[in-house]
């Protein structure tokens, strides 16, 4: 079995070990962290850039507060630095040995801001740098794909948004582990249902709102443990100009949770359906979605009110990361050992 | 001949007409805008939100303020509000029309920011609902895939930087319509160069920094005009993963002006020749870079020092934008009416 599949496995207990070890402290910072920051400011790469996207939806949604996601070369390639006093930087990396996203939070602090780091390692150089630091405590991630460290900094993101005096429970938060639990169910359906994937070298994948960055993370695992060329979209996105590419031969994955994105994300499924698409819909029980391509996750996750699809995101991701631990096995290829890439990226 | 090709050549002329007839503006809205804004807003879609990516860049380098690109559901679908307080909102929109962009200035202007619309309509909805214009004076583009106003709306955000006060010099802006003018000398080269893709599916955009946003525009014309799966990356983030995906069968793009960028992207080059890759490099004459898949635009357009590529995103997109024509002709397509897209997207 893959290291994928066995650190998938493992994010119930790792969700669990991360929220009630890192609970107290998000309440400590949630009395010293400035409140009403003017802004907060995300600096990652890869699947922690993805896990920024999600940051960045539930920090504006929960505190009101604008986000920024960071493009590291305006500070490592054109040297420039931004008005940043009062802001809030956040640096998420799962090595903590980011380069480039370790220099965007040095010069954020130069420049006034006051510095977070999330990270799977206590010793890393981000660990040092930062200020505060909300620690993932996944245990040792040994497949270069990252599964259990994503999940991980999604549930260091809810508490830092507590941190943030956002509308943000810890009760929620500690229910996370059982619903990705609930997920990891669908293991055996992913794998008889990815079978017939095995030649697909193409894909589109969507989301939107809370679940866009998941759109993002199915795409990258795709793309790194599948070799298929997967673009991510939202559905609003996909509707100006991609929708032109889409024909019966390209498949695509639709994440459609209860809650307010979900009428957004059926008018493009009825939009697909007229073109006869090979659409996969990771969706509730119940949702009303007929298909033969359908993952369901249990109503409770989600809720058909506002804010309803709040805790979807940790166990939305889990069929996806079963589909491509699984899509990898049938291609015969080794998702732990993707071409071309090493553990830890170090990029300017 | 398609609308698309005819528009693409009305460039120097559309963008001389917009930036003879904006700069006395932009040189008024210098006086009045607030300086030292905390923050710059950005809403688009499409072809739009390209160039608010462009602008991105732009205004953090030349001005140092933090700028957000806006996620329009967090205020459409999630109904949030942030706090906008002395921020300047800027909606970017060809039609003026695109209900959430207009939606999100309409909620940054309750919050108290300043608006700025970017439009080629000057009758539009966006063009009342601004407190101030900067118009795209491109003359009506026919054709569904948006070049004339892409260019044009780029021109707008040099002029929309000179008015925030950032080291942007109006006659570098000024020389816009001849850079353009240089770069359509290579359609015939390009014609030739592109039969070549006539049966590409999937393919790779890569560029970095001022050029990022024309790799997401390139893709976009890709993907709308020529049915290909389209992907964009900046080089950074391509080798946090997704450089994975690549064999000798997927052809990638490059954009490697002279400037800061170059070296990181020629070590791209460097890694993707490793894989025998297929790469067709948009470059400056002289790089030296070697290869047979080579655009090379003057080298007067690009400067090898600091945020010397400054004025290469304008040209640079010309050859891609004429890749697509001139692919979608061999490809027996029409670029001009690509499947299920109308000309006005109107999303929530």
């Amino acid at each position: 079995m893959s290291l994928m599949l066995q650190e998938i496995r493992q994010q119930p207990e790792a969700l669990q070990r991360t929220i009630e070890e890192e609970r107290q402290h998000a309440q400590q910072l949630r009395r010293s962290l400035p409140q009403n920051p003017p802004l907060v400011v995300l600096a990652a790469r890869g699947t922690s850039d993805n896990a920024a996207q999600f940051g960045r939806y539930l920090i504006e949604i929960t505190t009101g507060c604008p986000v920024s996601l960071a493009a590291p070369s305006v500070f490592t390639v054109y040297r420039s630095s931004l008005r940043l006093r009062g802001a809030i930087a956040v640096a998420i990396s799962q090595s903590g040995e980011s380069t480039d996203t370790n220099f965007v939070l040095e010069r954020a602090a130069e420049a006034g801001a006051v510095t977070i780091g999330i990270t799977n390692e206590p010793e890393s150089t981000l660990a040092r740098l930062a200020q505060h630091v909300l620690l993932v405590r996944a245990g040792r991630e040994e497949s270069i794909a990252a599964t259990k460290t994503y999940t991980g900094q999604l549930a260091a993101l809810y508490l830092l948004c507590y941190a943030l005096g956002g509308a943000v429970s810890l009760d929620g938060v500690r229910r996370l582990p059982e619903l990705a639990a609930a997920a990891l169910e669908l293991e055996d359906t992913v794998r008889e249902l990815s079978a017939r994937y095995t030649f697909m070298t193409r894909a589109v994948v969507i989301g939107r709102g809370l679940n866009y960055a998941n759109a993002y993370e199915f795409a990258l695992k795709l793309m790194e443990t599948c070799s298929v060329v997967a673009e991510r979209f939202s559905s609003a996105d996909f509707l100006h100009g991609p929708i032109a590419m889409v024909d019966p031969l390209l498949p695509t994955f639709v994440f459609a949770p209860g809650g307010p994105t979900k009428p957004g994300l059926l008018d493009v499924l009825r939009r697909l359906a007229e073109i006869n698409q090979q659409t996969l819909i990771i969706t509730d029980q119940g949702s009303g979605v007929s298909s033969p391509l359908l993952l369901e996750l249990s109503k409770k996750i989600s809720h058909d009110d506002v804010q309803g699809d709040l805790w979807t995101p940790v166990p939305y991701i889990i069929p996806a990361q079963l589909f491509a631990a699984c899509l990898a096995e049938h291609k015969q290829l080794n998702p732990d050992r993707p071409r071309m890439l090493s553990k830890v990226t170090q990029t300017l």
